[in-house]
């Protein structure tokens, strides 16, 4: 078993903010990142694909096919948007780091199968907001918060 | 004569679009960058300064000094705001990094030498939007963009 | 289940040195990092919280409570020191960074269920000692070094 | 059990192809990789190790041991070579990360328990090709791919 | 006067030897670098633009363009190639770092004012062979190496 | 013209202590740097050189002597030091940046023309205290501060 991971970044924008909560609960808990305009951040996405090399090949997956898949399935719709209103699930859902790699671990599972019949499996998500900040999903994760 | 130089971070996001152009000329300049909603950016920013270092401390300036002085001049303003609605400047100029870069040095210049009266000066600015992408502003920079 | 990570940093002095070695033992054993008067180094500390996201705020751990509570358990005591003498636990103790680390999870152990009464747990912790070198204590570790 | 990591690096070339698939197969597979020529990296290999500090050293290893057995088995065999040429086992495998990843694996486990008799034991290898490029063999692998 | 820097990567093999010594003064002069085989890195090259930012867009150079012109020029004609044996000029210079970056200097400025008719003018140009060595060319020299 | 640049690490530990200031003002000056006990930092020095690359060799400096050099003039004296005790000319001098960077510089300057007869000139010296600070000399000071 070899652990493969691959680095992605993009850079989006956006507003820490619960609907459940008051205007004043949200400034309380989120502080400046509740701040109304948003702010952003460069996202650094790690993907961790686990399997056993291929014997004539020496891969676990074919970078550029897993390239194709990331940035089709998560960078197209993350790079350079205000993910509060230009992500659907982010209507309701606040967009902190945890939950922004949720989303994004979701999206990548949906689809994982058919893209990499072979025996590579999605084995982690990792999200870097910042250099110091750096949130991880593990494999064996398996509820949605998406519909 | 020795620069001394130190790095501040913080996170802002912006729209690059310019008031003098058509919607479809901003558009085909700054392509996505000038998606509606902005997106945005960790910058770090060097601040240097030259000077000789003092004989008796060895510092050519109190860093606490210039912490507080970057913060208060800079960093309150710029951190987690949307530049292109919450500093004024940026409403009819378009926040490229070049005139990010700008506008930073004519605050730090502004009230220099009522902060630092000795004999350190502001040498350079530097801002790194990405990891990528560096602009410089040199110490001999005079003309202003804001009023 | 999701991990969250922060970084810290915190610049201190050591002398490892084992009382239970003579001098030439000590010597051999730690090299240069024996030096009488002690050496320093820019350690990062990682700390590592695993938990549900809430389902309000979708955050695991509410980042301002993790860095004010690090920094009173931990950085306020380590940083700008001499660990030898200024650290209690490393008059008998050799600093080495395994140990370092030890005494930094204990820390932090001690009064995590009492600072943080929800479902978030310490994960890990690491130390980055110089860009080459990194200690790790998983979640698992149970055994104390200190009273 | 703390976990010890350590970083080297190495320079070296390599040319991604496989002696089972014809010209044509090998140049779809591997694109600029499969370049006759072949083109180099600057690897960053990460050996951890896994154990108990020693009470009296305060050590899970001794990094001077640990150095020297990590040059003579790997990096004295690696560093500034052409692997498909120079080194034996890659002229039938091709040296991709995972597969440099494995044998440089089995380097490491061969001597590992005549040359650290302690309980310290080889934990996992990593291998960063670029800064965007990662590969991790766990604790557990056992299986060689050289004879 | 704003200076703009963009990093770009590229990956390739080199051999250091020159055909005006012998193969003892060869090895003794660059010592593992003069290994027959050739071994590899990953360059980083950061080219250097200077100008007044354009009053309307705010920028000095579109960055599209620049991309699109170092890409053409230089990256894809050095990466994932054996420098002594795909770049002609290399035949008989020996490819260190200061010829790399004298090379693609020259390159760079060849052809400059067709494709960037506006004040924008070519700075300087920076190679990092690795984390540890940097080469940078300013923005006075004159003088061509290859014909 | 061409500048090289390499870079040289070292550990070392200071406390921040003028002589010609009471214990107050040198508290109230440097703040938790004054600490009687000291505190430490890893230290990276970057030496830049200056010339024309040599017609046959293609080298401003030949990297291994340039290493011999900066080991045995700095790195050997300042490596996991205490530099106010171990370093004769910070027994009077406060060893901030400024100062070290100073002194790191005299000495490098002193024999530097007898160690490289060839055009090779030292051009400038930085030292990065922390990822945050850095310090540089240019290559035209002058005065000594050492006898």
């Amino acid at each position: 078993m070899v652990r493969v991971g691959k680095k992605y970044r993009f850079s989006a924008s956006h507003r820490l903010h619960s609907p459940a909560l008051s205007a004043e609960e949200n400034r309380e808990l989120y502080g400046k990142c509740n701040n109304p305009y948003g702010h952003g951040h460069d996202y650094v996405l790690e993907v961790v694909v686990a399997g056993a090399p291929d014997a004539v090949t020496g891969l676990v997956v074919r970078m550029g096919q897993l390239d194709e898949y990331v940035r089709r399935e998560v960078i197209s719709e993350f790079d350079h948007k205000y993910m509060n209103e230009e992500i659907e699930v982010f209507r309701d859902l606040p967009p902190t780091t945890e939950n922004v790699a949720r989303v994004i671990r979701e999206r990548l599972v949906r689809g994982w199968r058919a893209a990499f019949p072979s025996s590579a499996s999605l084995d982690s998500v990792r999200i870097h907001e910042t250099r110091r900040n750096i949130v991880e999903l593990g494999g064996d994760m398996k509820e949605a918060v998406t519909g």
